[in-house]
């Protein structure tokens, strides 16, 4: 069995522990069953063109919850904590906070994604047009273009996160998940928490 | 005498107390004497083509700082407070904080302006492309997306404001100052801190 989780830059795979990436352009062939949960609709017709009997999960998957519009990816990782309750955040091309209380989803936030901060600050200006510096010293007052960038990303998304945490267990996925982890004690990263969520799912 | 801050998206004039912005494109005949500063070369161009004879302020500008590449707008703004100790945010295409203390710049922040933000939102996602909600309550978890990402734009900006500001007293100008100012209670809003600047440097 091969689980999918397909997102708006690439498709994500996950067989027996092993996981990879694919961009749509790049997909091969699977014997395998595949199970996909999708947020890109352009994305899930790649799959489907190479794997036509891929079928979706998404109708399976139910998460109490309020929330109007939550994407499935978000519903799978909140489902990949398996009851527990804590802090889900995604950090990946959005960063979405999702806070669940004994199996209850209570509502969520969207930030942008560490490299679309980036992308925003190049498009206003070519002046703010270089790599912003995300190891800046967040207790001193920057003095120069590249730590007022990274100072504004990372202070802002770590104040953001933390005001909504508290001292409550946060677990971390995405891409910058592992780097955001490094600034919350009580923080875990598992990169694999979409997977958790697809195969709770499939009751596995 | 007439008054030009050549920005990124407009040109912003001053004379007598009077205001105007103007695109580029639509720029007309002045007959009096023009004072520019310019954070956009191109900008720059079409204003000296309308009127020739209009003088490059930024040489006579001085502000003591440590801050390597500091735009001109960002010194004017702070030569604005005219050796007021305080904080200086200016809410435009970007959000700039820059702390004064007894008319020295002691460093400064860039955060992406409100319409950034919702631009990079939508750059990320078709999902996320809606307008995020500037009103929301932010004593509560959001359960929708439009509200999901107002809480990630305000909620983010709002702290970092509020984390470098402290109890200083805070200046905000910018098209968003005045929005952002109600946030904060020892705030005040001032349009023409730029301007401002720029007549003290004239000795005005």
């Amino acid at each position: 069995m091969t689980l999918c989780d397909i997102g708006n830059t690439h498709l994500h795979f996950y067989q027996e522990g092993r996981v990879w990436a694919c961009a749509p352009q790049s997909l091969q062939v699977l014997e395998d069953e595949v199970f996909y949960i999708s947020v890109n609709a352009q994305h899930t017709t790649a799959l489907l063109e190479i794997c036509p009997n891929a079928k979706d999960l998404s109708p399976q998957m139910h998460l109490a919850s309020k929330y109007e519009g939550l994407g499935v990816d978000r519903m799978a990782a909140c489902l990949g904590l398996r009851g527990k309750s804590g802090v889900v955040v995604d950090a990946g091309s959005a960063i979405t906070l999702d806070v669940m209380e004994n199996g209850e989803h209570l509502g969520g936030v969207i930030l942008p994604g560490l490299a679309s901060y980036c992308q925003a600050y190049k498009s206003i200006s070519p002046a703010l047009d270089l790599p912003p510096n995300l190891r800046v010293n967040l207790d001193r007052l920057p003095n120069g273009t590249a730590d007022a960038l990274g100072y504004g990303i990372l202070q802002s998304v770590l104040l953001t996160l933390k005001h909504l945490v508290g001292e409550r267990k946060v677990y971390f996925t995405g891409g910058d998940g592992k780097f955001l982890a490094n600034f919350f004690p009580q923080g875990l990263y598992n990169g694999l928490l979409v997977f958790e969520g697809m195969l709770a799912t499939l009751g596995v």
